[in-house]
């Protein structure tokens, strides 16, 4: 079960690297590259800092989730972008299901809360990050005032929370993503939005 | 013997970084750095991923070598973009080279023949991605439809193919090496071109 | 002792990350990842090569200091760009900081001097280079010619030398960092400059 979410997750995030891939009319090289690295970029920053081996290199799931997302947006990217929406949600979803996880290993590995919830955000954002600096762009994350990160760190809050109240395993796992989940929705439908410095007007 | 040939494919990649350096009008810091993270970074980010500590930061010749490319560079650039076809002929080699140590010492490391060959992949092209991101242009890879990784692919699915037949050592990285430089080498006199996803232009 | 120096270290990079964010405009978040990126990438390159977990995510202070520095360019920015002649001095005295105890670290891991005083210099400028990429700029440390990874070297260097003649711990360490930060006053001071490739012309 957790582990279909998890590939459901990668699968989305995939698809959003090879459909950045169209609009930059990257190759299908490209679109690979893009897609593997947005899904897989977060886990195997969280494993590198964990001194463990990236789990993307010991699954099949996580190298064939990716190249199956750039078979799809190769033939049908007008029908994905069409379906852009529910693209979000899904985005939502696998940002909070990411969070969760990424902080529970964290924690596994005897991190402390703090670090956890921070690595657990690294996991969940790490990969758009990536995604945005190979296509030779500022990440959205640091300039467009949605709230992504934010969500994102309240659901590891809560994952770091309940594992030290000794609630482990996949009820707190999904609660802490459900939480980030329903904060990232209420975010894009109520339009909530990080603040700039002061004084600092917004660009457009 | 395996090792000058290693130090070879390190000398044509961090010349390709050097000479990036010049025509960015980068000083020569800024030169030294991406003739060292184009022949280097693909081996740093395989180790990385193996859990080990980079063999980057453990060889002298690792280091002399980028540094020699740097100042050769610095002083003949001229002469040394004229050589370019040749050097194209040296990247190849050293591509199929990489490809096929980088997928070699993965299954060294229990890796599976997918997983290994992907590293061995990343081994091969990493470095140069590095190098566009550092000059703040979108790694040619992702866009410019040579056949460059895939080329990469089929050397390192054969080497990982001939590793599973037990044949291992320096015959059979030399086999997978050459397939890798030989589709490469023929890639570029016929001018073969990964796809772009469907109903999208090239965008010359 | 030590670790307040290393704590103000990691304030002055984070200003500069912070302040960054603001001159690109980017909103709390991203100014929150460039302060902590700038402060802290350097290290966790280093800890990642020594294949060490780490130290930003074992120590609070770590974390803590990115945050405040980031509360403070938000409210404060115009006050802390007005002082930026004494950023400029604690910025050098960070570098000659980082790279002396970034090179203490590596050695004390049993990396040979050569390569201990590379990972040094990484430590001083990782964190730099990785906020100019994360802000859609060529890493300044690259092209803008002013000798800052040059006293890092020299730094790193003697910081090698006087491990190897047993002087270890910190009088070791300060004299190190105090060499690298002179030389980096004394570069600022008389515009001391890394040259072209010979026959490039300055862009300016």
């Amino acid at each position: 079960m957790s582990e279909l979410l998890d590939l459901a997750g990668i699968l989305v995030f995939a698809l959003s690297g090879a459909l950045m891939g169209v609009r930059k009319r990257l190759d299908v090289v490209g679109m690979a590259v893009l897609a593997s690295m947005t899904a897989l970029g977060g886990g195997i920053m969280r494993d590198l800092i964990l001194n463990v081996p990236p789990a993307a290199f010991q699954s099949l799931g996580y190298v064939l989730v990716p190249i199956a997302a750039t078979v799809i947006v190769f033939f049908w990217h007008p029908q994905v972008a069409r379906i852009m929406p529910l693209l979000l949600v899904l985005d939502a979803a696998g940002l909070g299901l990411f969070c969760a996880v990424g902080t529970e290993k964290a924690l596994l590995y005897d991190l402390s809360p703090l670090h956890a919830a921070l690595l657990g955000v690294t996991t969940a954002v790490g990969g758009g990050v990536l995604r945005d600096m190979l296509a030779g762009e500022i990440p959205t994350l640091l300039y467009d005032r949605q709230l992504y990160a934010v969500p994102a760190m309240l659901g590891s809050g809560a994952m770091a929370a309940l594992f030290e109240l000794d609630l482990h395993g996949w009820p707190a796992v999904l609660a802490a993503a459900v939480l980030a989940f329903g904060l990232r929705i209420l975010a894009m439908k109520y339009g909530w939005r990080a603040p700039l410095a002061s004084g600092v007007k917004p660009s457009e």
